[in-house]
């Protein structure tokens, strides 16, 4: 009975996705609303998630030379406008800070929303030379963005991220490491996340505020809807003219920096629960799992049941493990780990005992693996390797059947009407079709994929001339 | 002549101590004045250091239970009301947003100064029952606090933290979990930080606002000023009450959940500094040093050299180690290892390699050690444990060597005029004469610490029959 209410307490995916993935976040206790609209607490659960994606991802970048930093969480209004563009795209969204303590402030402050400016004014100080390049830096911390609907993880007035941001002698350097820092966050993605991301170049109708270029990693969710899952920007030396960040190269010559930076968030989380979940709750690829196996004792009461539980988690300390020895039924614990999405469980009892086996439960596929005892750590390993690469076969094979062509308005709409998913499209490269299309169909363009295909050789829009495949589809 | 002129460029300590500090802290890169006053930009190196802080202290609190998590970072106003004391100790001290985007805000948000009232708040909602305790919750971010006069790490308007919000069924948990967190403080300031501490309970003048009870733990610098280095709250029911957090207990009735907090920040890094530097800049104890040995090679440009210096480094590749291949000069890599207080330093050149030796150089001592090439990771590592424990001592011996005993007015203004350090001297538990001494001599009582001694009988300020002995000095 008690499994039964809890797994109930959730809404279908294919009836209503938006309230089954507001049930997930909820019932896997990842998050809860407070008193400060539009902010989210991030729970233990929804922390230690986001701990093993910041470990992992702090690894990668320190492999390519990055180093963190810490910068002020507060601009001054004069600093934000320096680089027109930039202030232009943040300043209607951004909170303000007026008074410090029982004073007016002389010059308001806003909580970063991003902080381009306040390494420009950092780098304006600290690059002299050519021997000065390239600054390599990132920081981990929260962001502020005052947006009018928000969802956990997904849109949030503060989130959490990391913001890379680069300064380079030259443009060619700029672009390589925009390029590099895209490809570390769409291998990320992949390899530890198993969720398959299309990897381009934004249009310049949705690029970043001052960017010259935005390049993008976009994701499908499960509802076919897209998320756009980390971006990387090429600023050219449009920053640095603004700020005066200037270096003597070996030439001798005082010449301008190129700079990019490059984010990624707790949206990520978001992708996670929309990518993998089901309808018995979450599901979290190994790699990403706080908790990788839980040990679940039948008939925990019986003698030497709880003892051998307690063994078996000794001997599987390599990975991340619990034994759920509450006085829960075994039915309500399984629904519980499911909800969680903690990948494999293993389940022992008196007869397994006996038998010198256990049950391992996979959580993607539910499928149930009889493994004796002596074999334990090597099958928990397998599996666990198997269902991480099953994970990220799974999303791609879903991501690949939405993904359609459309060479003509009509077969747009069909699509994005009938089969929620990516459609690739030709585009004349003019701004007023994607308006159009945007207009018409709540559509975006989501990128111009690096791997061009030729569907057509007209703008699905104009039927002009077509210069670029472009991934359209309505995203989160 | 390089060389000297990177030293020269320091303020001997003895003759300014704080323009010694300021000039170790830029020197060394750890930190930049920014744009926005009063905050401070955390450079590489400075960050790698609150990394190695972060990681470890991080470690000790999950032994004991505590589970990370994190919570908005702006408080509504009328929350920060709620518990009388705490709104009086921290509202004159708060930044206000009063404005979203263009739209000014019905209520206005303060800047978290510290979340007691935020953890009340989510704690109110998630805790039910016994079963739902202890919660032992904690959370790495920045904190703001519109200081009037800062100084870098010490004080500034945006610092680095954490903060540990714990709730309990009984006050004596909640003690013990007082007690428990300023233990883990003491630990990891004498075996990570090499820190000696006082632990004690502070007088009632001197804790947090709102807090029953405050523990601390108190450092002494190398000028004989006191460095407040970590504090750990017992707040008894009294947030409970003003926030309503209850809780059904075994017994069916329904209780108040008693609650901790307990923070250190940032400053650390200044108390590291003060603690253990010189006049050649920063000594870093090995467990926080994000080099712990530099490799430099000595002429560099003759055969052979630079290659052993590699080869060197792969073989110590257990401990965090880089080899200076820079085109400077010897000199000058010396005093820039020296400036960054980097533990070891590795002399290889021609000759050594000849004799199939290097010499190592005590960063602490300057003692030069010939070693053998086959024995260098040994040795390494001896001398790294060995100097680790050796700071720790030279603090003690240091701290004990400027702690005093008075018994009278004239003793204590003599004492702290003379000799900066502590002052042990006997307290009659009357907030006047904590008032009088602090008028007096600009000098506060630290703590009544754990380990109490019985100097004399009587009150040293007011010649009462005395209750406590109480550590008195002048602080940061």
């Amino acid at each position: 009975m008690a499994e039964k209410k809890l797994v109930e307490a959730i809404t279908s995916m294919d009836e209503d996705f938006a309230q089954w993935y507001t049930d997930v976040v909820k019932k896997a206790e990842l998050i809860e609303y407070t008193s400060v609209k539009g902010c989210m607490a991030i729970k233990p659960y929804g922390y230690a998630i986001w701990e093993l994606i910041q470990k992992q991802l702090d690894e990668r970048f320190k492999e390519t030379g990055v180093e963190n930093v810490y910068m002020p969480m507060f601009i001054p209004e004069s600093l934000l406008q320096k680089e027109k563009d930039h202030v232009e795209g943040f300043a209607p969204e951004v909170a303000w800070v007026t008074h410090g303590g029982l004073n007016e402030l002389q010059e308001r402050l806003c909580v970063r929303p991003t902080s381009e400016t306040l390494f420009c004014d950092f780098y304006k100080n600290d690059i002299h030379s050519y021997r000065d390049l390239p600054k390599v830096y990132n920081q981990w911390c929260s962001v502020v963005r005052w947006e009018k609907e928000t969802r956990p993880f997904l849109r949030s007035r503060e989130f959490l991220w990391q913001e890379g941001h680069t300064a380079h002698a030259t443009m060619e350097e700029a672009e390589e490491r925009t390029i590099q820092m895209l490809n570390v966050y769409a291998d990320f993605c992949e390899q530890v996340l198993a969720i398959p991301v299309i990897r381009g170049k934004k249009t310049d109708k949705e690029k970043f505020a001052g960017a010259e270029a935005t390049y993008t990693i976009e994701a499908l969710m499960h509802d076919g809807k897209a998320l756009q899952s980390g971006t990387s920007h090429n600023f050219g030396d449009g920053f640095a003219k603004a700020f005066g960040i200037q270096f003597t190269d070996r030439d001798n010559k005082l010449k301008y920096v190129y700079q990019t930076s490059w984010g990624m968030t707790t949206r990520l989380i978001g992708a996670i629960i929309m990518v993998h979940g089901d309808d018995s709750g979450l599901v979290l690829p190994p790699r990403v799992a706080p908790v990788q196996i839980m040990i679940v004792p039948i008939q925990q009461k019986k003698e030497g049941v709880l003892e051998m539980a307690y063994a078996l988690r000794d001997r599987l300390g390599g990975f991340r493990v619990k034994v759920d020895d509450t006085d829960k039924s075994p039915g309500w614990k399984f629904s519980e780990q499911e909800m969680r999405g903690i990948p494999i469980r293993v389940e022992i009892g008196p007869k397994d005992i006996e038998a010198g086996r256990c049950v391992i439960c996979r959580r993607d596929t539910g499928e149930k693996i009889e493994v004796r005892l002596e074999d334990l750590e090597e099958k928990a390993d397998e599996i666990l390797e198997q269902m991480q690469k099953d994970m990220l076969e799974r999303a791609r094979a879903h991501r690949d059947a939405h993904t359609h062509t459309a060479v003509n308005m009509a077969e747009l709409e069909d699509i994005l009407n009938n089969e929620p998913g990516f459609v690739k499209a030709m585009w004349c490269g003019d701004q007023a079709c994607e308006d159009q299309i945007k207009e018409k169909f709540a559509a975006t363009s989501r990128c111009m994929p690096f791997e061009q295909e030729q569907i057509s050789d007209t703008c699905v829009c104009c039927g002009r001339p077509a210069k670029k495949m472009v991934y359209w589809g309505r995203a989160y």
